[in-house]
């Protein structure tokens, strides 16, 4: 059947083209960056989403579940995404989009990041990653001295010894922690002269062994759901996630830590780790780190400062003495992808103890063999891109200096939106920005006179319709697709309640004040809306 | 101080300009681009690497562990970039870089992975990603459908719906194995009556209450050293990764595999998960799916298949039936930066029922909350981007037809590899390729026929010998930067010992035969090297 084979042969060479052929590989490139440019420049510049869709109706799009048989062209594909994907994508970097802990990216960090897709590196291991193997492990040095301040002489020792690594490069915080967690698991369970540690027999084993009934990880209530996810995998189950209590700036309360500690000695479960927060998710806190150094030190036990959000505030003169003490912490979690402005997908671990991640080494036949300088023997994940360039770029093109202008600057507007929201008189502040989140509510004047002469009971029922108001308020807002804040479930101290509240995280540096006038605006309007509005005046009319 | 507040004023406006400035942005992007096409597609293109230096030499430039305090030109950064970086890069995308899992990328994986960039979208939730939530999961029930088939009436009911997730993206095959065990671990010991389940109680308690000395995943001595990870991780401990010997073809033994499980029942070990691999990582067998899945039935275990790298084999007609039984695996890793040709940096993992990542559900209260479609409550990792996009790509433009070819392409290439290894009087095949990968090493005729003569203790030393010259051969190859194999240790049944070898994974369609005959050539001449001709020539006057 020559016809058939032709066909088979004409097929090999579509599939070549896509392959090489560069002519087509510019003109397509041109148009699709070209898109880019228009879309997400223009009209996605002003506005959060394009046209307003529902989700339901968007899922329409993506209903198949068959991977088509014949290939498309590009070209046809293209128009697709524009239209279906694209334009139905949230513009992340709006500086009215102050909701989420996103931004806009320096504009070098696109064409690196081509060259990083381009060049496909995989930082497992050297032979298929060579000179980014070294820039990673700078990468990893840079992080490590910014919140460890080494003297000079410690790094050279360090940075590219072939048996250790000062950190790990992870697809994000979440990764970064777990890892932080199961290394401290296994450097409680070391190795001895009769067990061969944890790594190896096991967590039921290593428990006998030490004589205890299950160890805890100890971390305010608003720490990351990560934690949750890492009590879990490493078997400790969440029952032994101890969520301390926070104060009323929702720092962890050192009495309630105490309690609890007792209150697991009583039980003979051991404490594996202490974590402090150097920016909690919802209000951006710092916990004392300090004093959870000493006390970390008292118990005996590994101490975790989870800054993926904050970890950055170490850039600024002004700011740093805010995270005092996390140059003691055992293990730092720092996310690129928050306040080091990298694209999505990059966070970091660092260790004091230039050893401690041996306690997690691997090795494999075919590469990770003993002695060679690969990564990948000390990471969680395996093949991994190059994303440590996209730090190396930003930490060498903006600076030191530079980051600290960025810090400086959200902080200053963080508290230029508390200033503004206390001083309107529907809006109450619920937290007081420490960095660059806060979170507040609507709440007309009448209505927080209201609730200051209500007893406990009356208080709960007015607060659980302002939980609707803002629950209603906060979609409604994200729906009209101009300005967003999120929103999340918190307890305010002045009430003793968990109420639903707004939140704003401000680490874009296009977003200006005016932008934050106008979302105060917009949710005055929003309000207005009648089913928002009935659930006001029924607050209003209830106690008369 | 008017002169400091001016200097304030400016790095302000220099700062806005990167996040900003279009003028800027399109001059550098150009030339930064410009970089890429000349390095890439230029020299790069017939070289592994540019100029070889030795790892140490280039460690040199990245030796700095302290953060730049000033900004640099991102010009400036550029040009280090070209010379320390791209230079000093592994050619992954080579036709004659056929050593480890890499290929060129179809070229449109470019501008779209640009889009991905620029949209920065999180995948964690919704509100960060909108349209990017419908387009993954409709990826992941693509792959779920062509793993397992079911009708067209089971999709819509499980496709978009909130409470479910058919499968998990991840940042690559290790995350996607891990999730899969966790998965099996937190069904194994599901809540009940008496029990809150492991996921809230932890591993020790779920031990007792199942009444058992521990839980063990067994796969074969080929799996991949993420399995490893996995077992230290989840609690397990190594010890209870049963690595079941394999038989000549490098694929599990039944009869060692039943004898491993009567070991366990003896020991009070209850078998968690069994493992079966679709294409091992160093010489691309498939374990026989079906017997295991009978086995894991009987065994009342979970069956997970690793297909991170075969499975995508189910595109081709004519190999398909090679992975006969995986349809009835619980769970199936596919990693799409391996044979789905997209940039480094996805997997995914599909799961039979689709409520089983339920057993790893978690919420939080700014995100994930119960009902939303936030894809963040079924993962491991937390914020995620939009890789999803490059994988619906890939099946969109290239299609089940276009991947076939690819497959079918990689399997007969591999097929006339072996011949021209097998024809060629020096040249010794270790593996014959079952997919795309072989292994193989150098062995002068006249040494296989003294091998073949040799008492097991003798051929041992000739070996030793040969090992040694397939270390410095592989060595010398990569350091020339003209071709690049990898090399594993592996026992071969032939001399029932564990003998190194050069592994060649034929995935680039770019790959022709020609350069296959270059890189026999290639080492037929390294070997001419004095160190090594100096061990060749000990074997050969050892007998005499």
């Amino acid at each position: 059947m020559p016809k058939n084979r032709d066909a088979a042969r004409a097929n090999l060479e579509n599939l070549y083209r896509i392959f090489t052929v560069p002519e087509a590989r510019d003109s397509t490139l041109g148009s699709i960056d070209q898109m880019i440019a228009d879309d997400v420049a223009g009209f996605l510049q002003t506005h959060i989403v394009a046209i307003e869709r529902n989700l339901e109706e968007i899922e329409a799009d993506f209903s198949s579940s068959t991977i088509p048989e014949e290939p498309t062209y590009v070209s046809e594909y293209t128009e697709f995404v524009k239209e279906k994907l694209v334009a139905q994508s949230v513009h992340t970097a709006a500086p009215a989009f102050i909701g989420h802990m996103t931004s806009a990216l320096p504009y070098f960090m696109l064409p690196l990041s081509r060259i990083m897709t381009a060049l496909n590196q995989n930082l497992v291991k050297v032979e298929t990653s060579k000179a980014f193997t070294p820039m990673e492990r700078q990468v990893l040095a840079m992080l490590h001295h910014l919140v460890y301040r080494r003297e000079d002489d410690f790094y050279p020792q360090w940075i590219h010894n072939s048996l250790y690594a000062l950190g790990a490069f992870c697809s994000g915080g979440t990764i970064a922690n777990v890892t932080a967690l199961w290394v401290a698991r296994n450097r409680l369970f070391a190795s001895g002269p009769e067990f061969r540690g944890i790594a190896q027999e096991g967590l039921a084993r290593s428990l006998k062994h030490l004589g205890c009934e299950g160890i805890a990880v100890l971390v305010s209530e608003r720490g990351h759901y990560s934690f949750g996810k890492a009590a879990d995998l490493l078997g400790l189950g969440r029952d032994h996630l101890v969520k301390v209590k926070t104060d009323a700036n929702n720092r962890i309360d050192l009495n309630a830590l105490k309690e609890e500690c007792r209150r697991l000695q009583g039980e003979n479960i051991r404490p594996l780790a202490l974590v402090g927060i150097a920016g909690t998710t919802e209000t951006g806190n710092i916990d004392p780190l300090d004093a959870l150094a000493d006390f970390a030190q008292e118990l005996g036990c590994h101490f975790h400062v989870d800054a993926a959000w904050g970890g950055p505030t170490l850039f600024s003169d002004q700011h740093r003495s805010l995270l005092a003490g996390i140059e003691r912490a055992d293990s730092v979690t720092i996310d690129a992808h928050k306040q080091l402005y990298v694209p999505m997908g990059a966070g970091m671990v660092v260790f004091k103890d230039p050893t401690a991640l041996s306690a997690i080494e691997h090795h494999a036949n075919y590469i990770l063999r003993h002695g060679s300088k690969d990564l990948g023997s000390h990471t969680l994940e395996g093949s991994r891109p190059g994303k440590s360039l996209l730090v190396h770029a930003g930490l060498s093109i903006i600076g030191r200096k530079g980051y600290e202008l960025l810090i400086n600057l959200g902080i200053d507007r963080a508290k230029t939106f508390a200033g503004m929201i206390q001083q309107h008189p529907d809006f109450e502040l619920t937290s007081e920005p420490e960095l660059n989140i806060l979170t507040y509510r609507y709440c007309p004047q009448s209505v927080q006179q209201q609730l200051s002469q209500s007893m406990p009971e009356q208080a709960g029922q007015i607060n659980l319709l302002l939980d609707q108001v803002c629950q209603l308020l906060q979609k409604s807002q994200r729906e009209a697709g101009k300005t967003f804040v999120s929103r999340t479930r918190l307890r305010v101290p002045r009430y003793d309640e968990e109420l639903t509240v707004l939140r704003v995280v401000l680490a874009n540096p296009l977003t200006t004040d005016e932008i934050l006038a106008t979302v105060l605006a917009e949710q005055c309007e929003i309000v207005q809306q009648p089913e928002i509005a009935t659930l006001l005046a029924m607050i209003v009319t209830r106690d008369k």
